[in-house]
């Protein structure tokens, strides 16, 4: 099986961040890996570190709060944000915040596009400034995404098994 | 006694809009006008629509939704957000959403600069697309944010008074 490719786009002198990813499932299946939080740990964040989900409540107010960790240096990233928007198998959109770069919170929207028992996972994120994107880029946002989006593949292989 | 200008930016070919006003009170008295649920429906909005408030639940992911009416035609308009931060006298940022322009999400920030008895109130809004920005200003938010901030003020005088 060859694994889908992941396309990040961070036009340059634009504050957005546009990634698209096809899956081997149906909207409702990638809809329920990504939100499920018995399952948001096993997919979300690069291969390397260890997640700790602290909560994630996938409804309009609802809150997130995650903490992946580098076990070889021992050092936590803190994120979290609020859900806007949730229209099961449809559209998710919810701010965005790394706690270290605080105050400098995007928002992100996932839309779920059925390609007829396939999806195209299409997600837009806007930044409050054009500095605060590409600092975020610098920061290893595509080796995040790249690796979730492929956790989540497999996750969801395995649970549609 | 004159009234402090409002400034609204909306650079041509970017998804921000900024605005600045000044107000003479502290950040503690512009802070408490703006978020009480209780005083909000008597400065948010243009004069001439009636504002209700339906939910105004000013901390991180409370919710708030709220209905202008033009009480000549009877047209509705629909508002709504979450909070994701807010640090009193200091800073909120939350979520916009006008119904009509559905999935057209933007982000506020506003920061409750200190002058010293003086409050400047620095927003920030980012919208999804450049376009949504320029749809936005199309239709009445200028208005809408200068009656807004000098209500605001006029309500803070009768308060501080």
């Amino acid at each position: 099986m060859t694994t889908n490719p992941t396309t990040l786009t961070a036009t340059p002198g634009t504050p957005f961040a546009d990634t698209v990813r096809e899956f081997d499932a149906t909207p409702e299946q990638v809809f329920r890996a990504q939100t499920d939080p018995d399952l948001v740990a096993h997919w979300l964040g690069p291969r390397k570190l260890e997640m700790t989900v602290l909560e994630y409540d996938v409804r309009p107010g609802g809150s997130y709060r995650y903490i992946p960790r580098d076990p070889a240096s021992g050092t936590e990233y803190r994120f979290r944000g609020v859900f806007h928007t949730v229209e099961k198998s449809v559209l998710i959109i919810q701010t965005f915040e790394w706690e270290s770069a605080s105050g400098q919170v995007s928002l992100e929207s996932s839309r779920f596009e059925d390609l007829g028992g396939r999806t195209r996972l299409i997600g837009h994120s806007v930044f409050p400034s054009v500095e605060a994107r590409d600092a975020m880029v610098d920061n290893g946002m595509e080796r995040g995404i790249v690796d979730s989006m492929n956790r989540l593949d497999e996750l969801i292989a395995v649970h549609a098994g």
